[in-house]
């Protein structure tokens, strides 16, 4: 099946060049459409915004322009394939954009990978958009990008490998736990394997959401405080999660888990550990294309409850459920940043919206209707 | 006229919230479409741009997609309006191109005027357009700006402002001559008012084109070698125009002129200096909105044709008479730079264009069939 889409998309690129252009909004038929729509009448729509810059908020298209900026270092299951490689996955999630709430966003890849850079260069460009979002860009970068862009700029900046993962996760654990009976979140054992820009920002929702017990795993095993020879920000999430201070690798970590989270790689999960999980286990192997385990396989051993990033499986856990809505939300509120509370007002309508979850059905499909404008009214 | 076009041009933008968006150019109604157009399918897309980026001119828009940068320094004649002032400028040139020439053009306003940090964000934004479009950056930035992409940049950069405006002045100008019936450029007598980007680049191709005598003036009169006090653009000008020296104001230089070319300010060329100019005058006066001197009264004063750059008068030079058209054909023919064999070919292409050019009909209209087609196959 990946075969044939791989081969089906090629094909589809080819012929298009791409997935996106520009259209115009009015017509310029003759001199006095041009008039209007450029020289001389701009003059006046640009005086009115160099005496009231938020006039550009009403007269531009920019209040309904996104950037999406990647630096193509951590690109889908691909890695750092470069600047030109990414865009094809910016002009996706721009075609998402568009369909679901939209939005014109602008794929903007650039050709550098250099953390001062790439904060200078948004914020140079902060003008012409409502609002950034950050795609694809490695750990530990991405933390420092996004934190200094939304800490400089008036328009919301969002990592979205970080908070549309784990808002999209956070939603999918929030109906599995309805399913398999667990109400009280302070006593739900999760385990996260990765400790990337996604493991980072599903551990910290989960925190925000009540959750106490959340232990991050990386390549070495549990990431607990004092562990040695660790980067600034996994000292950081060392000191807010995982409390008994585990230590060691996955395999004992998840012994009498109730959720696995797997942002790591393909197969890092076998059937042995599942087997070894709380019952009615929940397990999330989101690792694209390959999960960390295969849903079938995690079911016969004995989860109640699996999740992939995957288009052919049953709940399939994708950041193009929440992103529009959200960031159509944020621009048409003028949302000037993301916090914990967008974050988790946005998981809980995104689980509301499913009404009577299922094991095969803990997430809302990206087809359904109202589904991104109930992520949209969340925003507030 | 002009306050109706101010007022239509305020509602117009209030009412559209901009000029210009985004489109997809496939469906996405299932999860068939998406696994195509976005992941798992995009992988192999990406995999193989990784391998051959030159695979990113087919496989996405780029090709087709121009950027259009601005710092807001000096636009139209409204000046030093800033970054977001400038955007529904830069949104007017994107519905032109794409109006046109069908070319997908972004308007990026920079919140900086720092010519390295231009130099560099232009330089980061290269692998995500197949052509960038400089505007309404001030003199004598522009110039550096231009020249250190031009040569750090493998797709082709033109500051419209300075070329654009160059080669309609040259077209215009090679048929006006047709209809004085001047015939050799040696002997040409040309005045450039105005040494700002758009001055410089008019001298600098009207010698590539092989006029000899052109005295460029600035505020403090004729530009000569050894003029005191001069910045190195102005320097670099005086060294290969002027040949004889003249120093003194414009009514001074102006005597026995056959050409007078204006960019910039209002009322700048009187009645008495057209009168001065050599019989069969030609006076473009192209500031806008007020011309150095009204097309009326340059004809009172003797002028044999008058040009402007307004859309209600005749005779009026556009730079979007040129732009979509080059853009288009350096886009489909992978032109690289912006060379004076280019320019000159696209101002060849511009008069040629009108067939039996007259007093009142030295330029074809933005709106003549087949014109930008004309302009871009002219590229080579």
């Amino acid at each position: 099946m990946k075969k044939n889409y791989a081969k089906l998309s090629l094909a589809l690129h080819k012929k298009l060049h791409g997935k996106i252009s520009i259209s115009t909004k009015t017509k310029i038929d003759d001199r006095e459409d041009l008039a209007v729509v450029y020289t001389p009448g701009v003059g006046a729509v640009s005086s009115a915004i160099a005496k009231d810059e938020r006039l550009a908020d009403v007269m531009t298209w920019r209040k309904n322009a996104v950037a999406i900026v990647s630096d193509g270092s951590a690109v889908l299951g691909l890695g750092n394939i470069g600047a030109a490689a990414a865009l094809p996955v910016m002009e996706g999630k721009s075609a998402i954009f568009k369909r679901f709430t939209n939005i014109d966003a602008v794929p903007l890849v650039l050709a550098t990978q250099d953390t001062d850079e790439i904060v200078r260069i948004v914020q140079a460009l902060e003008p012409s958009f409502g609002a950034i979002q950050l795609e694809d860009i490695s750990a530990p970068r991405c933390f420092e990008i996004e934190e200094r862009l939304s800490k400089s700029l008036k328009i919301p900046v969002m990592h979205d490998d970080q908070h549309g993962t784990a808002i999209v996760v956070l939603g999918g654990i929030l109906n599995a736990m309805k399913v398999t009976k667990r109400n009280i979140k302070a006593s739900v054992k999760i385990v996260v394997n990765g400790a990337g820009a996604a493991g980072v920002a599903i551990a910290k929702l989960l925190l925000a959401a009540g959750f106490k017990h959340v232990v991050v795993c990386d390549r070495k095993g549990a990431i607990y405080a004092g562990r040695p020879g660790m980067n600034p920000s996994k000292v950081a999430l060392a000191s807010i999660t995982n409390p008994e201070k585990k230590s060691g690798s996955l395999d004992s970590v998840i012994q009498g888990a109730d959720i696995f989270v797997g942002v790591s790689g393909p197969g890092l999960l076998t059937a042995d550990m599942v087997k070894s999980m709380a019952p009615k286990s929940i397990v999330f192997g989101l690792a694209n294309p390959i999960p960390e385990i295969m849903p079938d396989a995690a079911k016969a051993a004995g989860a109640a409850i699996v999740a992939s990033g995957r288009s052919d499986m049953p709940n399939q856990l994708n950041n193009a459920l929440v992103y529009p809505g959200l960031f159509r939300g944020m621009l048409d509120k003028g949302i000037k940043r993301v916090d914990d509370r967008i974050k988790l007002r946005a998981a809980l309508a995104l689980s509301g919206f499913v009404k009577k979850p299922t094991a095969e059905k803990i997430i809302p499909s990206i087809f359904d209707k109202g589904l991104h404008q109930a992520i949209a009214r969340s925003v507030k």
